[in-house]
């Protein structure tokens, strides 16, 4: 469909495995809340199965059309691991990692929230602590995520392979200053996620960055946590975080602990913020593709369903965003042992934003 | 005491904070077990107050004298995180890390066991699946803690800061190698642990000669898992894992993890391996030197104690070995809410052990 000359251009990737199961349930509930001719949607064809056709993993002429987009929704892409028709992490690196990169996608945003009654792998006695409550601010776009590394006599015994950590004062600033704003709006607590006494260079910036910036936000109480301990804590007690700020990788870790302890990643959300709005954000779940139980209509869509809630934030359609965030927690509680088919899901989601 | 001409010689680095403490009840179930004689201990005097007193963390006469001794017991070193007086990283870097380089610790072994009865912080559902006894065997000569890494227009707005991780055939096969021998001797299963579809160099190199050595071990079933999906692994289902196999960083944060869910780092026992025999290996308590509980007599020895059972298997004496690990798991099986002060419970295991 057409939009309105007010409508947003929203591009739509569902990409590999469940990704397009999963973000056919997000679009349902963004057309329920916001209505028909808020988003115009437009459809691209990535990922596994287009790379098997075309050879073709983001051109681009589809990256130029993407850069014109108001937001763009991402399902899931990556082939199953160890799958031999596709080189390792050509699509999560010619895509995903892609996009985050050339749309500089600095703040990678991931909420965690133990919704009363969703089954955790917790005991009692943690959850009993306190109620679990926090986002992680995860750098998007440095790191060992760069792809700056090499390798040297490749397949013989005498290989060498590196992979480099980049951190610029820049791009740790930008990301800490976006966490210490979100720690103000929330419950004023920041914890800095890193590992200087063993990267000393990279965890000495970090260590500035995050005091000085620091100085800034008297209101907001600062912790340091080395990303080894923050493993016990996120476990023994995940109610003393609000807001957590991280590199790159330790980012990626944490989210998927963070998600499992709050529910599973079928319910973790996340948003891939450009601060300075040149670019579109994307916004995907946490989850991957899982091709082991793609095609049942069996994917939990919550997360995709979430994540919608932050790009109606991000477009500054706030009252939606908490709709939708209502709607999940209320069809969260509502559900017994077995939430429902993807489609279930979604449809009774959307039925309580329409 | 001076040791018969057949008693092993073993250096004793207490280290910082609980360190001492834990380390003291370590050398007393030694003795029980192994009677009076069959070692001599010489005390180093190491860690945060000797550099407060000298300037010195590890001086080139101690490390060469630490060369010739049959093993180390270490207990912790490390400052309090944020503490003023000692630089962030000096005595972890300049003498746990060094040691761990000096004397070519290649395999960083982290057994994980949940005795019944055991506070985990999982739920029942989870701790119900079957029994949790792996173990992790993490490189401890590469990856990110070389040291190589840098910094330039260092505290400018302009800063770049890298860190590099190294690896190298040789050091991924040792590691891989003592891995897969370990998995033949237990439950005969293997899970390489890292993030290949991101850090392509590396990873293609740790795939390679995992699955390169895999093929000479016909009889271990190996898997590969993402280090992200390893954490929800690792508090949905742990009792999957036997043997885990991964790189220096990954390591220690999957250790951790391991750690809090099965009991806590107040259980968790390491040991930091030289394969070849040509220099010592040591053995520590995977916690830190924990300040804020140090000097209270509070701090439980238990890791410290069952470490010594790792010290004991690498010299050969497996019987007293098992003999420890019994004693730990029966002190444990018998323990209330209230495990003792720190010398209760190392008195505990030595009685039974005498
Ligand atoms: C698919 C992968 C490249 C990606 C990442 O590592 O960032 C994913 O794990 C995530 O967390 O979004
Ligand atoms: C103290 C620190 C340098 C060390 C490490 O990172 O290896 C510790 O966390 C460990 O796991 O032994």
């Amino acid at each position: 469909r057409m939009g309105t000359e007010t409508s947003k251009k929203i591009a739509v990737i569902g990409g590999d495995g469940i990704g397009p199961e999963v973000t056919a349930e997000a679009l349902k509930a963004l057309r329920a809340v916001a209505g028909e001719d808020a988003f115009e949607f437009v459809d691209y064809d990535l990922g596994a199965e287009r790379w098997q056709r075309t050879g073709e993993v983001l051109p681009d002429t589809v990256l130029e059309e993407l850069k014109h987009v108001d937001a763009i929704v991402l399902g899931a892409v990556g082939a199953a691991p160890g799958s031999k028709s596709i080189p390792s992490g050509l699509l999560e690196r010619g895509l995903l990692l892609k996009l985050r990169f050339a749309f500089d996608h600095a703040v990678n945003l991931r909420p965690s929230k133990l919704y009363p009654g969703v089954p955790t792998p917790l005991s009692e006695a943690v959850v009993s602590k306190g109620e679990v409550d926090f986002v992680v601010v995860r750098e998007g776009t440095e790191g060992l995520y760069c792809g700056n590394g090499g390798a040297v006599r490749t397949g013989t015994p005498q290989e060498l392979a590196t992979e480099v950590s980049v951190n610029t004062a820049y791009g740790v600033e930008r990301v800490v200053r976006d966490a210490y704003e979100r720690a103000r709006a929330r419950r004023k607590e920041i914890t800095l996620l890193h590992k200087h006494n063993v990267l000393v260079n990279a965890g000495s910036l970090w260590n500035r960055i995050f005091n000085e910036v620091g100085e800034e936000y008297g209101d907001v109480e600062r912790r340091y946590l080395h990303i080894d301990a923050a493993m016990i804590a996120m476990v023994v007690n995940p109610s003393q975080f609000d807001v957590i700020v991280t590199d790159n990788l330790f980012g990626d870790i944490v989210t998927d602990l963070a998600a499992a302890v709050t529910g599973g990643i079928g319910l973790a959300a996340s948003a891939n913020i450009n601060p300075s709005g040149e670019f579109p954000s994307m916004f995907e779940p946490v989850h991957g593709s899982a091709p082991d139980i793609a095609g049942q209509g069996i994917a939990d869509p919550t997360a995709a369903i979430s994540s919608m809630a932050l790009l109606l934030a991000h477009l500054g359609r706030v009252d939606q965003a908490i709709r939708i965030d209502a709607a999940v927690a209320a069809d969260i509680a509502a559900r017994g042992a077995d939430a429902g088919s993807t489609t279930e899901i979604g449809d009774r989601i959307a039925a309580q934003l329409a």
